[in-house]
């Protein structure tokens, strides 16, 4: 795998028609009884996912919070390694950001996964070892789906422009390998339209269309860049079993596959 | 320990008379090679360095990027659990905020430690359940000490301050519990002097001062609200004695020690 990450998601969406982001949000209170008693009951519970969604995922979506732990760290190097075996790409939603050192270190986990989620609020410096790390993926936080998403992201700038717009176009900026994305929520309908305007060419990774309830439309016509970009959901698939027992899994396949039957009717070339 | 984090911060800063963070950084390519075979070598690393600092450690401040794997976190939680032991309060530089239940999982780091720094990008209630932990401290990311650290905090709003001043008037205003405090860089005096007079009791963290080269001085005038504060260095403690070989721990003491001085040099109340 030493293709550039986008021209890899993008041949994985098209030979399996989807643009489905499958999170893997391994809450561990929301993990099913029977699997409790396992020796990595997250990692246990990914792989029942992984084995009954995979035809529909263009990308695995572990989110670090859910493996901040010595199990969880092992649950997750297990999960990606299953993924990668299903031929499956995995982003790490990390939002990480630090400085000098320290980002270093951080970078070090783009040794494990495809792409990785950042946040830019420590700037371009705080980003740059994963911005030259030009075969994997680095979605940026631009404009996310929560409320609160407006304190910052916002607020007016001298220039005209609110601070979202103006970290979409530091993005564009920093894109040198052409292996930049931003995460855009779906949320917002109408911001998506006007990022998609000002940067043409960047992969959005949408989340929000599931539990948060966003716009699986807007997600898809803004959301890709010449076909390629990454409608996520997690809950809405991994938990649409919660209620069926040892056959959760089943039910998290069919969520996966309408999800993708309800983006593709939106894909002009789906 | 059931007090407000800042009050119990305040008891430890006059009783070892000491506002130094030491910052646990322990990167494992630098760590000395005699300890390298250990089980644990980032835990043996940081139980000699606890030894020898924790006289002079107002607090320590692991920077949760180089605990970011099953043995690291193994090793985060030992070192915890044994600055506890000598009294000593830890804050997870982890500069953590995501949304809803994936935030709230975040925020149970806050089981384990007692203070932990948080990224404001995402707004009031990516931080809630942060800000909520009436008896633990939160610290956001204000003005950070590196280069492109200005990138985004530096951007003139159309009310005519810069970013990261409304970021301290909204952490401000998300304070209603008295637990939050701010991260500030020493690489900034005058933004320093200037956050200080719009915020004057909320305590703030400093970082930068070591190995960045930060200006002591005013990291003490400005970065203390009626005392309380912390000047943070990481590499210019723990890699003191980096060409000592064993004995690197004895060259961390006294680095620690050096820096308590240099820096009460400026306390008024010192």
């Amino acid at each position: 795998m030493t293709a550039a990450f986008f021209e890899r998601l993008g041949e994985r969406i098209e030979r399996i028609d989807s643009v489905v982001s499958v999170g893997l949000d391994a809450d561990p209170d929301r993990i099913p009884e029977h699997l409790r008693e396992r020796d990595l009951p997250q990692w246990a519970f990914n792989r029942r996912i992984i084995d009954a969604t995979h035809e529909y995922a263009a990308c695995y979506k572990p989110n670090a919070a859910f493996y901040e732990s010595s199990e969880g760290w092992r649950s997750l190097r297990e999960t990606v390694a299953y993924a990668h075996g299903k031929d499956v790409p995995v982003l790490l939603d990390a939002k990480r950001a630090d400085i000098g050192n320290t980002t270093r270190q951080y970078a070090n986990l783009l040794d494990e996964v495809d792409a990785i989620t950042v946040n830019p609020y420590l700037g371009r410096d705080s980003l740059q070892p994963f911005l030259t790390r030009a075969d994997k993926g680095v979605f940026v936080l631009c404009r996310t789906s929560n409320p609160g998403g407006a304190d910052l992201q916002d607020l007016e700038l001298a220039s005209g422009e609110p601070v979202y717009e103006r970290v979409a176009a530091l993005a564009d900026l920093w894109n040198e390998h052409g292996n930049v994305g931003l995460v855009v929520g779906a949320t917002a309908p109408e911001e998506l339209a006007d990022l998609r305007k000002q940067v043409p060419d960047i992969p959005f990774l949408v989340p929000g269309v599931g539990a948060q309830g966003g716009d699986a439309e807007a997600a898809v016509e803004h959301g890709l860049a010449d076909g390629v970009g990454l409608v996520n959901s997690s809950r809405g698939i991994i938990f649409a079993g919660e209620d069926r027992g040892e056959s959760f899994a089943g039910a998290a396949g069919a969520a996966a596959k309408r999800l993708r039957t309800r983006l593709n009717q939106y894909r002009s070339d789906g």
